[in-house]
């Protein structure tokens, strides 16, 4: 689960945080974000809202998409690692999990709009990107323990596949089109993994 | 290449184009992109330089990223449909050329940008969505040579496998990681097409 990882990401940024501070700060980050979307969404109204210092939320987030990030993280509790035996069955079973969690809820338009701050600003292109490494080890464990299983090769370059099945999402979540049949992402999987060279 | 299914696309809008004004909206826009950047990008600064009616604008591109689009379109100058008469090899070729037009120049920034605005702005997103959907087509015709020869089952959905390229090229654009070692997209190729289960 996403937010078994967080304090390990935590504690490379280096701030030491005060608790109480950080749960008040991310508490009226994820309400403002409820009530008033992404644009509403700043800094400063965070800082009003939780009672804190502007410079305390820099010094922990270096970045508003930072602190969205841990704001989607902590709202993300889908199945993001299941383990049915089959790796197939169970990259489809993220994949399909992962859309859902974005079609149905706000989690959707909060990760868009960390995408789209990333566009434009570098440090949100850096915590993107750094957020984006962390989720291909934890879905690459999906095919970690397919090789330990002898179903996939030792030589598969799991980082490669877990990105490849994120890429899938995000354009699908980019373009408005994170609502997918379950049955075209399960034939866009097989084809992932199974590969379409004729033998 | 992108520009000569260009017309085809606009026939589909509707309203009837000008080619002169055209011509000259679509190089005002592409003169303050590369002067200015995304930031100097309005359709009231493009109506200024083109000398043209913003009304006129919005009666032939519906959003700004209608117009970006068409603007990079233009500019789409890369090797997007390779004929080996190898399938892996073909869509190595387009991937790494996609990523490498995108590192290399503006097109890149260009194209951030209007998935950025398609973040926020529903017409943007329609631009986009659409725009993906043809790129799908047009990636596809690989997969489909390939169909005719017999290298690849014709039950593989071409349009999923050139969505699935797409998707890791868009990624690693969207994280600013265009700038790709070309054996690490290869083996990127070769796991989405060659598949990864143990026979």
């Amino acid at each position: 689960m996403a937010s078994n990882k967080a304090p390990e990401r935590r504690a490379s940024i280096g701030a030491q945080r005060n608790p109480a501070s950080e749960e008040a700060i991310l508490t009226a980050a994820a309400e403002i974000l409820a009530e008033g979307g992404f644009g509403a969404f700043s800094i400063e109204a965070v800082a009003r809202r939780a009672k804190a210092g502007k410079p305390t939320i820099y010094r922990w987030w270096p970045s508003k998409a930072a602190l969205l990030l841990d704001v989607y993280q902590r709202q993300k509790t889908f199945d993001a690692q299941p383990d049915t035996g089959d790796v197939e069955r169970d990259l489809a079973i993220f994949l399909k999990s992962l859309l859902s969690f974005w079609a149905e809820g706000p989690q959707g338009n909060i990760f868009r709009s960390i995408i789209a701050e990333a566009q434009s600003d570098p440090a949100a292109e850096k915590a993107l990107s750094d957020y984006a490494a962390d989720r291909r080890i934890h879905t690459g464990e999906i095919i970690r323990r397919a090789q330990e299983r002898g179903q996939v090769p030792a030589e598969t370059d799991a980082s490669l596949l877990a990105e490849t099945i994120a890429g899938f999402a995000w354009g699908r979540l980019l373009t408005g089109n994170a609502n997918s049949p379950p049955e075209e992402l399960e034939r866009a999987v097989h084809q992932m993994v199974a590969g379409i060279i004729r033998p």
